[in-house]
């Protein structure tokens, strides 16, 4: 048997950060797992071989408290982490968060309150809800619209976006799914995309954003960053789960681009699948899209052709306004299956600080896709006891 | 209504990939699921909406094939899509695979089968299973220990790593918890733990590797790869849930490092968490981290303190060597409360094409280190029955 020496030339800030976790099982279970996430996070050494000393006082993580969640057979459980073991990086924060646990059954983070020089660490979203002042919505929810389908040339995606414009709509972001393919590459189709809108803008007066998707392969991603700046993009729309959440922070924080960026939860489902383990709605779409700069941050609604409960989404959507230091609050952006009738319920819900996603239901309304989005844009700005 | 044309310009080739996913359901059920992930993460658009025509025809998915899995409530579905809309790029070929469907509940994907062209363009494991001929490691699983308790000092680390490479350790991995703390320093550790590695091959005749910790955020993921191989580091380690798994397949792409990756699994664990969704074991450690580059693919051991099950361990370490067009086979590296008593299992089990990771257990074995390496050593160089 050899004993770790308890670390006694190490000093550590007494700076600590907290995650709160849901636990599975009894008081009692959630106690024994809660123990483990203390050592497992941290130190990942047997304990019984750690020194009494600062490694044990200090780099492990702190049970402040735990309690049972009347019902639900499980337990929430407050532990405090020393802000100093993340480096007061995103990738490390993340471990220390839920590394190595995210393979343990029944933990689940539902919320982490970081410390005030953890906060410092990170932008956050550059522009946040003052995003609005980049559009013309003043009082209402912003719209944005796809291009799709994939497989439409880029001259075809433009003329979407053309009458997404003309219609009205503040935001035309690529869907997802196009990224550089050789059938529909990149760098044209941005340019004809940008191109349009501005067209389109300078007709009308209008102020429509165009997000093209720059999410891709390392370093492609920035040079497509680069080219939409170049074209004349008002921001950019990334999945983090398919680039790395750090690519997104990386992103964000470029002072050269200096755009917003809208956060797409694809490839990312299982972390929010269940509510025995992973991680809570709130946490990943609200508080970790924001320490990635998330301006906004997309996620199913419900009621549409996704999964996620009211209660999930409200929980979102409280995630993108509640306090982070000095982090700014994002946008909720709500999409997927969105039509005339169900504008109500969303501004019911959201108010009118969000963004709606439209898709598929725009080409529904009527022959003339100006007009439909012109429809969808009266819809958003009339009081909702009026609709 | 506004129909969107089918695409008559359209030029695809019939170059298609495969992707078995497993659909929660009867077969009724499961072929409507089948046929909303062709729609869904293709097109993502109203299908009614789309004339005949490529897109239809070329761009959206095909369900190949659907069959019951007897007493399973679920069935297996074989879908294929077109190599071209992945654009040849690991992001948008996992968007394909799992982007919006990750958000459904009861789809899991089990295997993909890359189409020639798409297996060309992932450079996959450098060494793969050559990795031993760096090594001493002749006939039995190579064997990797861990730098840690985090909270040692560069010069603590720097001792276990000498006595880990005076034992006869293959591989000297940092603990992946080990990133840039002010309190242990990447570059000083680094220099350090690689320094000591050096002397004691020197000493005796060894080849131990010094594997470095590179997870970190964006861009000093790349600063620190190259202060490792300076260092005269043998590899590194990095956990592709946290930095993104294009980050690491772009680090282990680089020429100019030219070292062998180990792939961590931390913060990846809700992908696996469950039978009914998210990926399997042996798509996610086996063939992503395969395309991602991974040389050996770290995951933990059934039986120890976490949850992977017998048949899972089986399944990653079977997909670590099925074919993959040109892409090598890479390690499994099962680890986690690994004991002498449990070697013989685990050579059974895995044979001698692994990595065994050792970490604690190591500490208990007696009082001294050195010692404790060799015996470790000895154990898993002795065949099974004679143990």
């Amino acid at each position: 048997m050899i004993r770790i020496g308890g670390g006694g030339g190490l000093a550590i800030s007494g700076e600590r950060f907290i995650v709160v976790y849901r636990l599975a099982g009894t008081e009692e279970e959630a106690r024994g797992v809660a123990g483990d996430i203390c050592v497992e996070q941290t130190v990942e050494f047997p304990e019984d071989l750690i020194d009494a000393g600062p490694i044990r006082g200090a780099v492990m993580g702190r049970l402040l408290s735990i309690r049972e969640l009347e019902g639900e057979g499980a337990c929430e459980a407050v532990i405090s982490f020393a802000a100093e073991i993340t480096g007061f990086e995103l990738t490390q924060l993340l471990n220390v968060v839920f590394g190595n646990i995210s393979i343990k059954r029944g933990i689940r983070v539902e919320r982490i309150e970081l410390s005030e020089n953890l906060a410092e660490a990170f932008r956050g979203p550059r522009f946040g809800r003052e995003l609005r002042e980049l559009t013309s919505a003043e009082g209402r929810p912003l719209l944005c619209a796809a291009l799709k389908p994939m497989g439409l040339s880029p001259v075809e995606l433009a003329a979407l976006a053309r009458d997404f414009a003309l219609g009205g709509i503040d935001i035309v972001k690529d869907d997802h799914g196009l990224a550089n393919q050789r059938f529909c590459p990149y760098e044209e189709r941005v340019r004809r995309c940008a191109a349009a809108i501005a067209e389109a803008n300078a007709a009308r007066g209008g102020r429509c954003l165009y997000f093209p998707n720059v999410t891709a392969d390392l370093p492609a991603l920035h040079e497509r960053a680069r080219l939409a700046k170049d074209a004349g993009a008002g921001g950019l729309v990334i999945s983090p789960g398919l680039t790395g959440l750090d690519a997104m922070r990386q992103l964000a924080a470029d002072d050269v681009l200096g755009l917003p960026v809208l956060y797409h939860p694809a490839f990312q489902g299982s972390f929010v699948a269940s509510r025995e383990s992973g991680l809570s709605h709130a946490a990943l779409f609200g508080q970790i899209a924001r320490m990635c700069g998330a301006d906004g941050s997309i996620f199913p609604n419900t009621g549409g052709r996704f999964s996620f409960s009211l209660e999930e989404c409200r929980e979102i959507a409280d995630a993108t306004a509640a306090p982070m230091g000095r982090i700014r609050t994002s946008f909720p952006c709500p999409g997927g299956g969105m039509t005339l009738e169900r504008i109500p319920d969303m501004v019911g819900l959201y108010g009118t600080e969000a963004i709606f996603l439209i898709g598929g239901g725009l080409f529904r309304l009527g022959p003339d896709l100006v007009d439909n989005c012109r429809r969808v844009v009266e819809a958003v700005g009339t009081p909702v006891h009026a609709v």
